[in-house]
């Protein structure tokens, strides 16, 4: 831990510090440049800008730590310790004004995730896990929802165009049919954090990029939840789906998404 | 005119002031007291106590005018003038901490929606539309999005306990099939100012009430979009279906609707 302890408060510290710049760059998006990646897949100036800052932040200071981003080429590290980069998760939201966006950070060593730092500058909420030593939402201790069935409680999904729209669907009606409501905010690691806040009761998307899932994972273990076993080293080649959620509703999640899933993270379209 | 104007004034003022009190409530919100109306459906001691706020407001400056809400009984008016209160639209958000949650307040006379308000606290934004007079978010014009198909859009959802559930999931297949991504973040009034203001093309909801829609509903067809022609007092009486969208989308939306809920508009649990 005691390399770890350091290099989180040092990400915490960078995550608000570009939450700031992020929110300039929010509040007059009316000036921003988006291209499009993709069908119903943006990027902004705001992206780029954000995790060249995180990225400037991380090499100040460890400047042998690997660093993989969602918008710039991976750096490779010699210190065995890797940082992932999402710099702005929820960038629909944030470039059409709903403010649902988040900067993300996970740490990760030996195919394990550290590290989880998920921060919203616009609730001014900073969610962040250390393995083994808890989740905390502004410094305070979470945890996921106690004992809450899914009959009384809102499960998050999540889908993109990399994988076939429509898979979604039948994880709906599955939910519906059970009884719980859906939720959908286009920002995965804001809903991933809300599991671990107990806020949601889970997260079901078929494949998420590591940037997206690897800190709200860690979350979600950290604050008493249920996440499948993944090799953080292969997230990162290859992403992966993403079943998380709290212990009275994990197995049934998993069951509703094993069974709409069955060639479960295949991306079908652009390679993460 | 004459008398909307000061109407409007008042009642921006009284539910900014209110938002502060639900505010206090929310980051206090595990010592609220929850009760359960229905399957997926709670009421929180703030939302009764906004209500009476906004009630007693109202009756200090425009006693003769009716007031209803979602949480108290009619009380019947003899100015011909209306209000319809939500006090805290997003109960289950608000409930479970999730910062997507709204004060809604509309003014109503002769059948037809004249004040459309909706406050979000937690992110400062105030929604206000006069009819023949636009829409405005915190002071500034607001239009929906200009010429964007769904195929490079979101479209919003909401269902509840009064319809059979199962009736969103062929909503949900069909926009995604056309390539729309969806959203529900379980503020239908927060969901419908997003569409006012270009944030989401469309919102499809099989019944709502009318603390729920008016106010929205306005806004989107004073920010340039299309809705239902609906006579608000039957909508207070009855509720109904809510199909509201750009121009470029209505249409397509409108068909979703009608295609997936043959028989609109019909309660099936809780009567409003």
């Amino acid at each position: 831990m005691q390399d770890i302890e350091p290099r989180a408060d040092h990400a915490v510290t960078l995550c608000r510090s570009v939450g700031h710049r992020a929110s300039a760059w929010f509040r007059d998006r009316e000036a921003l440049v988006v291209d499009k990646k993709g069908a119903q897949d943006w990027v902004s100036e705001a992206d780029r800008g954000v995790e060249r800052l995180i990225r400037e932040g991380l090499a100040r200071d460890w400047p042998d730590d690997g660093v993989f981003g969602e918008e710039h080429d991976p750096t490779p590290g010699t210190s065995g310790f890797s940082w992932v980069i999402d710099p702005i998760d929820g960038t629909t939201n944030f470039v059409n004004g709903i403010p649902a966006w988040t900067v993300v950070l996970a740490g990760v060593r030996n195919g394990r995730t550290e590290i989880g730092i998920i921060h919203d500058p616009s609730n001014d909420e900073t969610f962040v896990a250390l393995r083994g030593a808890g989740a905390r939402l502004n410094g305070q201790p979470i945890s996921v929802a106690d004992k809450v069935p899914l009959d009384s409680g809102t499960v998050a999904v999540g889908y993109s165009n990399r994988v076939e729209a429509s898979n979604i669907v039948p994880v709906v009606a599955e939910l519906v049919s059970r009884g719980a409501m859906f939720h959908r905010n286009a920002s995965g690691a804001l809903s991933l954090a809300y599991v671990a806040a107990g806020r949601l009761l889970g997260y079901l998307e078929e494949h998420m990029n590591a940037w997206d899932c690897l800190a709200g994972q860690l979350l979600i273990r950290e604050a008493g939840g249920c996440v499948e076993d993944q090799d953080a080293d292969a997230m990162i080649a290859h992403g992966g789906r993403v079943i998380a959620g709290t212990p009275a509703v994990f197995d049934e999640l998993k069951a509703i998404a094993v069974s709409a899933w069955p060639h479960e993270g295949q991306p079908t379209g652009r390679q993460p």
